[in-house]
């Protein structure tokens, strides 16, 4: 992976560095928030599920410089974003996975930390595959852009054993320069649901 | 420096790993939007002003860890927090600057890197201050929790020359248990501005 | 009803006008947001449950000073401060119902306007109960503040058959005078749905 | 005026009710606590200072039957929205004053309550003179989008002799249907300044 694009020890590449091809973007902020909450290790294997433009993908490949980074994505349009942006950026450990979660997901080694960043419509399931793959102690983190996605999680995580769980809701606002004036612009508000995974219950049949 | 306190490559420490005395803490999302801003390498040179208990110095200290962490602090209570806090993380990259900015930053070799979290009421002189100590292509990143730090902030970075600066206001909640609800709990808005010194102009006198 | 205390035509009185005794108040923003939504007219028949110190129902009175208002609270404590308000405003029609919803809500006339504030626990099933007791095109109103209200309110109301269903969040923060400086202090967000009663559909059982 | 259109006691006309000719609208939540923190009597005369569309002004009229509205706009795609939508409630308190404020405001009678939505830049000599033809206990409320804005007003009311100034920054989210799922979508933060003129001081000189 060139570090020319981003010598930087931090997250946080800025949205412009990516191609998007008109696919969504998790913004910086949003971005930086959910890789800090993940807590990377150099040698991490990362799933980032819904992976769009692959931002996220990407900033882990870099954080984990050792370690594996599967980008799962079933649309056409955003795999075209992905493979550019990882090009663009030299990452030789980022691997594309073209297909739907939670199916493809059964072909993956077990991961350290997981991503949920889109779900098209089949969160619950996902997440219940996702806690099968995740390793003791991993991480799962996901982020949340609807009402359901965020009940779904809150609800669901202590169900599926995760321990440490925690939901944020962050709303960013920018300041865009007007002529000399600064103008507030808002966006839209993400939830960042995290939570760790405890050796105790895998499947949360027995929580209930 | 002790990574088995935190062994990511990530920013992010937990609030409650730090000690505070009833000090001010940095809250970890918006300690992490700061970092990122930062855009910390390896080896940066960096100041915190206004330390407070010490948390951005610690996490840059981590993340720069060939680099070097001023942490410029002058409340007696704040500086029993900072020790505390640099004691229970090994850091020995971290030197506290027992004073008052800007006049304790005279001493300090140049700066890659610097942090404004509390300026006591100074905030434009400490720009002015900081804007000569920092290097060319060199980060300043502000927290801001007042009307008044905000509108100068805007109005002064371009004026001191700095380039490419960007505002953003952050607002985060956090679902609090109460009993099998979450509730939202709001926490209060920081703003983060940050930009980077261009080479041109050093004092602004000439941009006015 | 005293328009002493309050001669305006628009809500809006501050919270430091209610006696609380320690009971949970609707902030004003949130609560003028509520009774905006609820389109209050000067004859309506409107339920305020879970209504605490009842600044909405005193709010509601003011503006609705020939219709009449049912404030439902099951708290002691609260019943106290509810009291104490009516009483402090000199309110000729807000009638105080003791006991808990939906149960409580069989004995009381039908309503042209509803606010739900607090549900211990109950939310759906009062939802049920309201939407059988609000006339047609009669307004509802929640205010939210958990995750699985929003969601249960978001789900629910189509299903329940009311139109024009909006969903809004707000976020507040005030300016607190620290010194000289005005610094931000933030505010829980609230959600406040909002609906209207269509002739169709009363139960949702032949909506799903 | 026609209450056919809205025949409610509350303020919160819905933002599709009214013509904008793609001029920028006081987006209706943030227009509620804009006329809340007003305090309307029935019978106050109103500025309305950067009309615009005029939503403010129509609402004020409403809220204000017996009083009469000066609607403050100089732009002329904005006149012609305003025109449109007196014509489209009926309104026959709401007097057009084309031309630029602060000039304009030295032939209109004293006014009780003031709204200033738009400066054109000239926002602090607008407070000035705002401030000379408020009533004593008259009310002054600005919606501000920028920091500078803001910081004026928090610097300026109490030097020009405002009490009980208080100053909330609203940041909205608004569920949208996208198919099943409800999404958040962020609208930009507005800050809203009040304040009562007191009888001490009028401009502010003898204040610094």
């Amino acid at each position: 992976m060139s570090f020319e694009i981003w010598p930087y020890t931090t997250p946080g590449i800025p949205d412009n560095f990516f191609f998007t091809g008109g696919v969504p973007l998790t913004k910086e902020e949003v971005r930086c928030l959910a890789l800090c909450k993940a807590r990377l290790k150099k040698d991490s294997v990362v799933y980032d599920i819904g992976s769009g433009t692959g931002s996220l993908a990407l900033e882990s490949a870099l954080l984990a410089g050792e370690g594996m980074v599967y980008a799962v994505e079933k649309d056409g349009r955003a795999l075209v974003a992905l493979a550019e942006n990882i090009r663009r950026f030299g990452a030789g450990n980022v691997v594309v996975v073209a297909g739907e979660a939670p199916e493809v997901l059964s072909g993956l080694p077990p991961a350290d930390r997981v991503f949920i960043g889109g779900s098209g419509g089949r969160f619950e399931d996902i997440l219940r595959a996702v806690s099968s793959k995740l390793k003791d102690k991993g991480r799962l983190v996901a982020t949340a852009v609807t009402v359901e996605t965020t009940a779904a999680a809150v609800k669901m995580l202590p169900l599926l054993g995760f321990a440490g769980v925690e939901v944020v809701m962050v709303t960013v606002a920018r300041v865009k320069r007007a002529g000399r004036a600064g103008v507030w612009a808002g966006a839209n508000p993400v939830c960042i649901i995290a939570g760790e995974k405890s050796g105790g219950c895998m499947d949360g049949e027995n929580n209930q």
